[in-house]
């Protein structure tokens, strides 16, 4: 089971290709898709479906993740964040490749065991439970951490623990 | 000039085909994007992107135009649209056509010469100044509206009078 995990953001996406073998969770790649300040919009999210659309081509995940979002400062971030999260269901759905959303409690929950962890304390768990030889990048380890909590619903699901929510 | 104008909505997105030929503007076509209910998310995004792409490559516009977003009811309900518009963006800069946002109020001071026109004088307006032997439902009608103040903005601004806003 490969599951490709995606913290999206206009200028900086983070993602990242998890891999379960024998039962362990493994980290296959991960990255961030940046923007530079000076590029408009639409090419952002252009770009960011392409890559995506790339990573997909070449890594065949069968299934995506991303966090669903509860609270942002304003509407307009509102609107450009759910733009990044159009290209990025979109980049996925045209591949036939079914998304699942997780809250933002729940995925920290995946790493650190409760809901409330400081964003450092998640960097810090995700190198350590992925026996990564860096610190990811903070959007990439939001990406891994949301690709973690995927495999972990899929777990809970599979025993009727939890319903997955397909978008 | 052409341009396609769109006003996006999961569920009903309305475009439009405006041309002026011989200094007046006419309607080329106009429709709804309709999503069903049951339909998911990732799918009318999907669609959405696709049914613009098609009518992009058969009628070749030279510019778009969409509303910019100042009020919605929710974060959520924020979150949705700007995917439906992060859709449309993607649709028409994927295929290098230049896309611009004009506020709600500019795009009803096109058609009633007011910032706060009701939406069914919106519809009749439309349907006089394009000469149409319908009513266009109301979407279209506001497709219809954003295609008609680009047009407008668009002189403004070769006399020096207004900036566009290009996304």
């Amino acid at each position: 089971m490969r599951v490709l995990a995606i913290d999206p953001s206009l200028r900086s996406t983070g993602f990242a290709l998890l891999e379960k073998v024998n039962g362990k969770i493994c980290s296959v790649e991960y990255g961030l898709i940046r923007n530079r300040p000076e590029i408009p919009v639409s090419s952002c999210l252009v770009a960011i479906l392409d890559r995506l659309a790339e990573l997909i081509h070449r890594y065949e995940p069968d299934s995506a993740a991303i966090e669903s979002t509860i609270y942002v400062q304003s509407y307009k971030t509102a609107i450009t964040l759910g733009a990044v999260r159009g290209a990025a269901i979109i980049a996925v759905a045209e591949r036939g490749v079914p998304i699942y959303e997780y809250a933002p409690r729940r995925v920290k929950q995946a790493v650190v065991g409760k809901g409330a962890a400081a964003k450092q304390q998640v960097g810090f768990m995700i190198r350590a439970m992925l026996g990564l030889r860096e610190n990811p990048p903070p959007d990439a380890a939001d990406a891994l951490a949301i690709g973690l909590a995927h495999f972990q619903a899929h777990e809970s699901a599979g025993r009727g623990v939890v319903t997955l929510v397909r978008l």
